[in-house]
């Protein structure tokens, strides 16, 4: 997406969990946030309250944001629907001229008010989760000396979108040619590649996801984000067709350390990690060789302290790097997908690869 | 669906994998099928070239079946486009007043053409996969007393959906108060209740089943058809959300003897049996307890004698009933889903259940 002036949307929800996409855009397109709207908060400013942008002011009102030429919708709610109360404040802001992105499954550009007003104030509406995908996965040759390495959680929202981020951009700085994969509204607003997958139609979500990667492989690694959980009853199907779509060669496993139970679902327990990645690696593995290569550990409902207890722990028990990758940095992360290229092409070379 | 008098168009596609949809209502619907359209077979009957049918005529025009009412598309192909050659066909149907019923991705209802001709002739364009389904599945508590069955299998298009529907009827000649649900096109042509799941946004296609099961729980016995395999690239994502958002009690296991590859990807073997219900059963045990209760054999490749060899083998590596649902009836499928039943209320009345 082309650099904007951002005003963020969050009216009344403003709090890390909810607020997702607000957070991202905050944390890695900081620039272009210009103010986040949110009138409960108005006069704090987004690092206080979302505990990242900095000082990025919390305004009341567009009023007070007169720069601006964006408003993005800040907020990912289950079902994806628009608070009602907010359709006052997106028509203001057609009326300012400004553009809508939206990451919500009901559509702003399929909305007749939205659109008229659009129309008439020639501002544009962009709907992130917009596709048209019919692609059936065929599960084609993939370019040997591509490595894929997917995300996968224990939970929802436990950080596999900023893990996959910070991988790719260390593995990055190390000049090696890794290309992140958007897989989620908000990673979209992110990069130049992706795929609304869960917005996807679902005989075709795997082809899509399919489609991704054989648009990409020229690159050495491709890191694609991932997307709920094998264990969440709402949104597991997504979670194995991008498995099943991307066929990676290696898992990186993202939890947050104290979650219990499913988002969403409080009364469904999360199964032991272990079980997890149990079921990860047999669920890749019916379709091609793949293993969890590392753990992404999510600590921040606890102290430095009890994190590197915890890591220690982990290690121990799965015998990969574990890392917080805000905490720890993501070094050792990458470490693991070189080393899994590195094993990969040594296996290439000795004749004993599966590709 | 009404009555209707049904011309079913397979026309160049008439074989009893591609005309599946055609099959299945040349069974169940046998009545209103006035006959089949494939002028590359006019003049034989539908006994003769899809084994099923009987004496139900094939014509080489629309001409030869005057009194018919209703076009049906007869294939379901992956990623569900009507081929080119057909819109001629379809066209002429419109223009004869009859409606249009077609299960496949691209609707018929969204075609300008199409609608443009129905509404001049004053039919009905019936897109059996049309939705706008919004659920997000939220795992709600089910009723005691209710037993799920869910059919899975090692493949598609191996007879999960004719399984479904056998052991139904057969409970249901027991007195059973059972209720078979569709899941796909063609299944939600021989019932009143049904979702196109493989036709709802992936994010919510858990949700889609949970509101059927809930809207269907007041039955004793619910005989949801599967869909895919959890071990098809293409279509695992659906199998997933169908084995979530339905939290079946027993899974019937179905497959073809003789299949050796994943259908439509020739390249991918497909798992041992006892491989593919080891992960049905892990992905089920993840949410709720769950076992696979019963298999079902197609054997249709096989003679009679190579069938019943097969039959013992497979009782015995399983420890669970296996039947041919044509060759041997479904009568001790029906029986697994009793013993199914009764431990459960036993579970309740010991107060060891687990709902």
């Amino acid at each position: 997406m082309r650099a904007r002036r951002i005003v963020i949307l969050t009216e009344g929800h403003s709090n890390p969990h909810t607020a997702k996409t607000a957070c991202s855009v905050l944390r890695y397109r900081t620039d272009e946030v210009e103010a986040l709207l949110d009138s409960t908060h108005a006069g704090e400013t987004t690092g206080q309250v979302l505990h990242v942008g900095g000082e990025t002011p919390i305004v009341g009102s567009l009023d007070d944001v007169r720069s601006a030429d964006t408003l993005l919708i800040g907020i990912a709610p289950p079902g994806g629907k628009i608070p009602t109360s907010w359709r006052s404040i997106v028509l203001q802001a057609i009326a300012r001229g400004m553009d809508v992105v939206s990451g919500l499954h009901d559509y702003v550009s399929a909305d007749a008010e939205f659109t008229a007003a659009a129309r008439r104030y020639q501002v544009e509406l962009v709907d992130l989760r917009k596709n048209s995908d019919r692609d059936i996965a065929l599960h084609p040759s993939l370019r040997t000396g591509c490595v894929r390495v997917l995300t996968v959680g224990h939970d929802c929202s436990v950080g596999k979108m900023v893990t996959s981020l910070e991988v790719t951009r260390e593995l990055q700085r190390r000049r090696i040619d890794a290309k992140f994969l958007a897989t989620g509204q908000t990673g979209m607003l992110l990069t130049d590649a992706g795929c609304p997958v869960d917005s996807v139609v679902a005989d075709f979500v795997s082809g899509s996801v399919e489609r991704l990667i054989v648009e990409h492989q020229q690159h050495d690694v491709l890191i694609l984000e991932g997307q709920g959980s094998l264990v969440h009853p709402s949104y597991s199907g997504v979670t194995l067709s991008l498995l099943h779509g991307s066929v990676p060669h290696g898992l990186i496993l993202c939890y947050e350390v104290g979650r219990t139970t499913v988002t969403g679902i409080s009364h469904l327990k999360i199964p032991p990690l272990a079980q997890i990645k149990d079921l990860n690696e047999k669920m890749a593995n019916a379709i091609a060789p793949c293993r969890v290569i590392a753990i992404s550990m999510n600590s921040r409902r606890v102290n430095a302290t009890e994190a590197a207890i915890e890591r220690q722990r982990r290690e121990e028990e799965f015998g990969v790097p574990v890392s917080d990758v805000f905490r720890d940095g993501p070094s050792r992360l990458a470490d693991a997908v070189l080393k899994l290229r590195d094993r990969l092409l040594g296996d290439q070379i000795r004749g004993t690869g599966d590709e």
